[in-house]
């Protein structure tokens, strides 16, 4: 939590839920991805969190935008961002979507397939086009699936399909996973990047960019691999593969860049147990999964708890949220413990929440409003 | 889907995604439960749906509701319905949300542990409460684990605790599991409430309410057993361990009420394969998890689709929602199979789901906006 989070929280006590985010650590975690990766341009992958003030002070930052949706383009656009800064990078776009962008001055989109391709080439003629492939998402903790992607003989021939329509066939992206946190990935997948841009070169074909996807973990609770490691194994790769001839180089940071920024303000509901004797108290909050945080799903991403009463003895605990659907439970097999002395109308805090969580939060789940936001 | 809503998709074709719900089938199914269940009073499950439409229909046929929040006593209250016919039914309630349900008149609450018995005991002195206790969850597939419920030597106790603090000890309540198709469920559980209701009896404590819950299916993909196969179930139930000293019943529907009166329409963006021999086409929809879908987490609800193609044709599909999120998956596992003819712009719908979609969709995930309604 940052010393100006802390003190906005002690000064303001904001009604909970909500979230605090302190725009001035997003423009820290910019510096510290340019500085670790300074031949790379940042496209902040807009999802993360979309409000106006992270925008607009990235805008400010020189930074460029991954935008997953026409409406998420608006946002950029609405920020001060200039048509040329913002990549359409989800790779399922209604037609509709791509006319609006483009007619707004985008002039760069993903694709993993060949009706998607078809599309663009419609709707958007001469634009800068990537395919996206599939690589390995081993190690991360949020993973990706195939839902992505395509197989990298595919990603050739589409290529060529690209150029054959007039289109500009600019480059390729991969995406290893969110939360990632093995440097690893990044170094495979950038082998199997320089695979298809030496089969294109062969075909006539000669791709511009690779689009490293973001990935870049955030600390939870448990340590991660510094920012700088993974920049230095990405730069590894990229020289081995591609030597003097480095093409244009992206990434697309989310929670990496909002992540550590926010901090979610919760107040305990009721502290239980299911019988007399049982050892494990069940934690109710007044957030859970469909109230934004999401990724808890599966336990997948694993927040940190501060509580008025740390530093005294603890014990095991469940933790949900509020809402009559018993999925609604954040932990359960993680080994969670809080103090003892926790107890209902205790304020809590869950850190590192700034990515992933407002934009998630259901509209009215039980009659729950989505979580307040306040960017100081 | 009803004839009205054919007619009314055929004549409007309204913007998707879209939720189109004939709030005269709710009426059916509030006659046919009553049917089934002449004793049981029906407090409907507003978290189901909280469609103004639905909620006014309901308190015209004299129907009560079952609360998950303060929000939603307001929503109940706004559609005419008297605070006695409102039940606060979730077992974690801030105070604030106790205090404001009591000053608006409802007098009836639910609790599955001590601490929230004292603040019902200090916030809503005199009124009606109801300890929820753990039953099996066995055959149903929207189970409901231990979030809610407390053990029933648990229950007993905290029952003479609410007598003796001046609160009116009221009955028992169980949850079997939501799309329960299970009619056994139900008589397992009223053993276990006889056998709470015998131990109060000898400690000086007469209940006079069970709480049946909900749980009633839905036919989606698969056939389920009729309601009145459930309502002879659990009378049965009622008759061996009651015997002619039968408590008052009360049953809280929620799916059984809406979700066959509801169609999903929903528009293809995208049909694609990962490589260009995959058996297994991937069908991308503008609506998803996050868009409201979210009861497909893990498949649990498999939805019925339709298609402009219907009978023509068929190969193995994967179908996902609109966001650069993969777990944004609906059906991966369950072996689903549409029309080889469908393509991006087609019109599709989903069948029976009029319950817990509208207000699961999230605010704003990837900029989408939550689906449209129409109550007709």
């Amino acid at each position: 939590m940052t010393p100006k989070i802390a003190a906005f929280l002690c000064d303001s006590a904001p009604a909970t839920p909500c979230l605090v985010l302190d725009v001035d650590r997003v423009e820290t975690n910019y510096r510290r991805l340019k500085a670790a990766l300074p031949l790379a341009r940042v496209y902040y992958a807009v999802k993360a969190n979309p409000a106006a003030p992270i925008l607009e002070r990235l805008t400010g930052l020189g930074s460029s935008f991954d935008a997953a949706s026409w409406e998420e383009v608006q946002s950029c656009l609405e920020a001060g961002a200039r048509p040329d800064a913002i990549s359409f990078g989800n790779t399922v776009k209604k037609v509709s979507a791509i006319q609006a962008a483009y007619a707004a001055g985008v002039r760069m989109f993903a694709f993993d397939s060949e009706p998607e391709l078809k599309k663009l080439a419609q709707h958007a003629p001469g634009a800068k086009v990537y395919c996206r492939i599939l690589v390995e998402n081993k190690g991360a903790e949020w993973p990706l699936s195939r839902k992505f992607g395509c197989e990298v003989e595919m990603a050739r021939d589409l290529m060529i399909l690209a150029r054959d329509w007039g289109l500009d066939p600019y480059g390729i992206s991969f995406h290893v996973g969110s939360q990632q946190t093995t440097t690893g990935a990044y170094q495979a997948a950038i082998a199997r990047v320089a695979m298809v841009f030496s089969d294109l070169r062969e075909a006539g074909v000669k791709l511009r960019m690779v689009n490293l996807g973001g990935g870049y973990p955030v600390r939870y609770r448990a340590e991660v691999p510094e920012i700088g490691e993974f920049g230095d194994a990405i730069m590894g790769a990229m020289v081995q593969h591609f030597g003097n001839d480095l093409p244009e180089m992206l990434i697309e940071p989310g929670r990496f860049m909002v992540g550590d920024a926010g901090v979610v303000s919760a107040e305990v509901v009721l502290v239980s147990r299911k019988g007399a004797d049982d050892p494990v108290r069940w934690v109710y909050l007044d957030i859970g999964r469909f109230g934004g945080l999401a990724e808890t799903e599966g336990e997948a991403i694993k927040y940190a708890f501060r509580t008025p009463h740390d530093g005294t003895r603890e014990g095991p605990v469940t933790i949900a949220g509020p809402t009559c659907d018993s999925t609604d439970t954040l932990y359960e097999k993680s080994n969670y413990r809080l103090p003892l002395a926790l107890e209902c109308g205790d304020r809590v805090e869950l850190m590192a929440t700034g990515a992933y969580v407002t934009s998630y939060a259901a509209q009215s789940f039980n009659g729950f409003k989505p979580l307040a936001e306040h960017y100081i």
